[in-house]
C-alpha cells in the first residue's frame, strides 16, 4: 500500500470538506443564526489539516485498485466524522453518535434521521444536512477529484472503487473528462428541477433542499412532515418525475447528448427499471384503493411512494405504513432492487437483478441440456463470465450482512418488522423503514450498537461493500508497499 | 424425455405407497377404528394403477439425470395427492386443499399443520400422519428402489435427484446397497430412539409417533401440546440428542460402521454444524434468563429449541414466539441454515453455508491480491470450480423463491412476522413459525393461494428446488425422447 499516496489525497479531500462548509456557513449568516460559527471552525480545523498532509506531493505517485479502494472507504468516515461535528457545536444534535448518524445518513442518501423535531433546527444547519445528500450523491470522490490534479490513471482507481454499479466504464477516454461530464448533468438536472419547483410555489430555500435531497436520492427535507407538508400533486409529480430520473444510469444521459437516443432507449436496465415501477404501482394502487376511495388518489400516493422508495430517495406524502401488507412487502422488495447502476441511488441495482435472474435461467437450461453454454447477455452484449460471478458474490455477500445486521439490530428487543425494514432501509440507503422505524418515527430510539450497525450498513451500501471488506482484512495492512 | 420409463416407474412407486398404506389400516383395526376402511380404499385403488402402469417394464430402460428430476418431482406430488385422500374420506380433515397441505408437510418432513385439536382424531389417522415423515425421511425413492429391480445407473440417477446436498456420492460402488445401507441405519436409530422413549415411561404408541417425527425431522405429535405436554426433561433430552444424530449426514455413520471415526470426528461441516449449535443455545439462554429465572431452565428451553429448529423437526416444549426479539432471530436463522447434507434435515445446509463463506472469503482475496488464486477446501479436498458455482447458483435460486413466496404470501394481509416466518419454516421445512404461524396456532387461517404457495414451498425444500424447475421448465417438455 503506498501509505504516503493516501494520507496526500486523504488529506487535499478534507481541504475540500472545509471548503463546502462555507457554503452553509454563508446560509446561516444570511438568516443572522449565530450557529454558523461552528461551521467555521470546523472548516478552520480541516484547512489546518489539509496544509499539513495536504500539500506536498508524494514522490511514488502510483495508486492500484487497493489504495482507491482504502482511499474510499476512509474518505466517506472522514467526511462524516468532521462532518457530524457542526450539529454538536451547534447543539442542534447534542450527541455526537446522532450526529455522526445523521451526516453518514446525509453523504450516503440516505435520509434516516434521529431527529424527532427537523423544524425545530436554525436553517443554516439544515441546509448543510441537506447539501450533504447532494455532494453524497455523485460521490465525495468524483467531486474532489474534478478539483484536483491527479494522473488519470490514479483518478481511474478513485471513480471505479466508488461509482454504484456491476460494470464501470469511462464515457470518454480521460477520467477527469468523465467526471466532469458527469458533474454538468448533474448540474443541469438540479437546477431543472429547483426551476420546476419555484414554478409550483415553492420558497426558494425549501426547493433548494428538496432539490439536493432528490438529485443525491437522500431523503432529507425541512419539514417534519417530508412531502405530505405540501399536499401537492404538482410537487409530488415534479419530484417524483426526477427521482426516476435521478435514479437512471448517467450513462444513458450521455448518450442522449451524443444525440444517441436510440441507444439509451433500448437499455435493459432502463426498461426494467421502467417495468418494475410501473408494475408496482399498479399493485399498490389496486391494494390501497379501499383506503383512498378511488383511483386517482390511490395512483397519486402510490406513485410517489413507489418512486421514492425505488430510487431509494425516501420521501413520504402519505404514511405506508398503515397500508395493506402486500403493499408493504412489495416496498420492501423495491428497497432492495434500488435503481439503476451509475446512478445516484442505492440498493443492490436494477442490473444486477437482471443479470442474475437471466443467468439463473441459463443455469438451469445448462442444468437440463449438458451440451448447451451459459451466454449471459445485456443490451445485445455478451457478458463476462467474471462480470456475472462478480454479481453472485457481491449478492452473497449482500444477504450475509442484511442477516448478520439483522441479528445484531434485534438486540433492541423491537418487533420483527422494526428490525427488518430498518435494515433494509439503512443498507440500501433508503431512509425510513416500517413500525417503529415507519416514515413518521425516528432512529433516535435504536441503541448506540444499533446506530453503528446502521452507520456502518449505510456505507457498506453505498460503496457498495468491497471498499470496506478490503479496510476490514488484516492482510492488507500487514503488506508494505 | 423416456415417458414410458417415466410412467412405469411412477406406476410401481404408487403400488409401494398403496402396500404402505396397510400399515396404519393395521392401526385402524387394533383401535377398532372405523377410519380404517378409509386406508383400504385407496391402497385399492393405487394397486390397480400399480396393476396398469407399474407391471411391464418398457424396452427402452435408460434414464438420465433429467428423467430422474422429473420422477422425483412428480412422485412427491403424487403420493401426496393419494396420501391426503384418506384424511377426507375419514372427515378427519374435509378440505382436500387442508389435507393435501397436511400429506405434503408430513411428506416432506415439515410439520407444519392445518389442524387446530389434533387429539381429536382417530389414531390411525393420526398414525399416517407421522408415519409419512418416517417416509418422507429417507426419500420415497431410496426406499422404493431398496424393494424395485431398477438398474444400478438408473438407481444413482434418481438418488442424485433426491438425497439433500451439494455434493453426492456413494457409499459403496452399487447404488442400491447404498441405499440399503442408509436405510439399515435409518431403523437402527429408529428403533434406538423407541426404546429410549420406553425407557421413559412414553406409552407405545406416543413412542412411534414421536420417533418417527424425529427420524424423519418431521415435526408432527399426536398431542395438541406438541413435546411441552410430557414436560419431562428426560424425554426433551432424549430427543434432542436424536434430532442432532437425525441432522448428521448419514456417511458419517458409514464412515464410524468401518470403523473410520477419526475422519467422522474430523468432518468440517459436522463441527460447523455443532458449533452453531452450541452457539444458539448459549446465546438463548443469555437472552431468556429473566423469563425462565434460573440457567437450568433457560438452558433445557434452549436447547430443545435450539436442536429441534436447526435439525428442521420442529416439536416446541415451551412456546418460543414469547421469547426476546433477538432468540427469536436466531430460530429463524437456524431454520435458514438447516442440518447437514445428506441427512433428513431440511434448510441450505450447514456444507453450503460454509462452502459459502469459504469463498467468499477467497474471493476477497483474490480481490485484492490479483495474483491469488481461489481455491475452497472442504475437509482437506479441494472443491472443484462447479461445485462452488452449484452452492452459489442454489443460494441465489433459494433466496429469489423466499422472496417471491412473501410477496405472494403478504396478499393474506398478515403482520410481516407472520408472513416471513411462515415462508421460512415451509421452504426449509421445520414446522412452526411466529405470530399467526407460531408454534401453538395453525395454518388453516391462511388463504387457499397462501397454502399452494406453502406446498410448492414445502416440496422445493425438501427436493432442494432443482426438480420441480425441471418440471416448470417447458422446453423439457417439448423434446421428444
Amino acid at each position: 500500500m503506498n501509505y504516503k499516496m493516501i494520507v496526500y489525497i486523504l488529506g487535499k479531500m478534507l481541504g475540500v470538506e472545509g471548503g463546502l462548509l462555507l457554503i452553509p456557513a454563508t446560509v446561516s449568516l444570511i438568516y443572522g443564526e449565530k450557529s454558523g460559527f461552528s461551521f467555521l471552525i470546523v472548516s478552520a480545523v480541516l484547512f489546518l489539516i489539509f496544509m499539513v498532509f495536504g500539500q506536498k506531493v508524494p514522490k511514488n505517485k502510483m495508486i492500484y485498485g487497493k489504495e482507491g479502494m482504502a482511499i474510499v472507504g476512509l474518505a466517506w468516515i472522514l467526511w462524516a466524522l468532521f462532518g457530524a461535528i457542526p450539529f454538536v457545536l451547534s447543539s442542534s444534535i447534542p450527541n455526537y453518535l446522532d450526529a455522526f448518524f445523521e451526516t453518514v445518513s446525509g453523504f450516503t442518501t440516505t435520509g434516516s434521521t434521529i431527529l424527532t423535531d427537523i423544524e425545530a433546527l436554525p436553517k443554516g444547519i439544515l441546509f448543510w444536512r441537506s447539501f450533504t445528500h447532494w455532494v453524497g450523491g455523485m460521490g465525495v470522490l468524483v467531486f474532489v477529484m474534478m478539483l484536483t490534479t491527479l494522473d488519470d490513471e490514479n483518478s481511474m482507481q478513485l471513480m471505479r472503487a466508488e461509482v454504484p454499479g456491476p460494470v464501470v466504464g469511462k464515457l470518454v477516454p480521460k477520467a477527469r473528462s468523465t467526471a466532469r461530464i458527469l458533474y454538468t448533468m448533474y448540474f443541469v438536472l438540479t437546477a431543472a428541477l429547483i426551476f420546476f419547483l419555484l414554478l409550483g410555489g415553492m420558497n426558494l430555500y425549501d426547493a433548494l433542499i428538496h432539490s439536493f435531497s432528490v438529485a443525491g436520492t437522500g431523503g432529507f427535507t425541512n419539514r417534519n412532515a417530508s412531502v405530505s407538508y405540501y399536499d401537492s400533486a404538482y410537487i409530488e409529480g415534479v419530484l417524483s418525475v426526477f427521482m426516476v430520473l435521478f435514479g437512471v444510469n448517467f450513462n444513458l444521459y450521455f448518450l442522449l447528448w451524443m444525440k444517441n437516443g436510440k441507444a439509451a432507449l433500448k437499455d435493459g436496465e432502463l426498461r426494467a427499471y421502467l417495468g418494475i415501477i410501473g408494475g408496482a404501482i399498479a399493485i399498490i394502487t389496486i391494494n390501497t384503493l379501499n383506503i383512498y376511495g378511488n383511483v386517482i388518489r390511490a395512483f397519486r400516493y402510490a406513485a410517489f411512494q413507489v418512486t421514492t422508495i425505488i430510487t431509494t430517495t425516501g420521501f413520504y406524502s402519505v404514511d405506508f405504513d398503515i397500508w395493506p401488507q402486500l403493499s408493504k412487502v412489495v416496498l420492501l422488495a423495491l428497497m432492495i432492487i434500488g435503481a439503476c447502476a451509475g446512478s445516484t441511488g442505492g440498493g443492490i441495482k436494477v442490473s444486477r437483478l437482471v443479470i442474475l435472474l437471466k443467468s439463473i435461467k441459463q443455469e438451469m437450461k445448462k442444468m437440463f441440456h449438458s451440451k448447451s453454454v451459459t451466454v449471459v447477455k445485456m443490451n445485445g452484449k455478451r457478458l463476462s463470465k467474471d462480470t456475472v460471478h462478480g454479481v453472485y458474490v457481491y449478492f452473497i455477500c449482500y444477504v450475509m450482512i442484511m442477516l448478520v445486521s439483522i441479528l445484531l439490530v434485534s438486540i433492541n428487543d423491537y418487533d420483527l418488522t422494526t428490525t427488518v425494514s430498518a435494515v433494509l432501509t439503512t443498507l440500501n440507503n433508503v431512509g425510513p423503514g416500517l413500525e417503529l422505524a415507519g416514515p413518521v418515527e425516528s432512529f433516535h430510539i435504536f441503541s448506540p450498537l444499533s446506530k453503528v450497525v446502521f452507520c456502518i450498513d449505510m456505507l457498506l451500501g453505498r460503496l457498495e461493500i468491497f471498499p470496506y471488506l478490503l479496510l476490514a482484512s488484516p492482510e492488507v495492512w500487514r503488506r508494505r508497499f
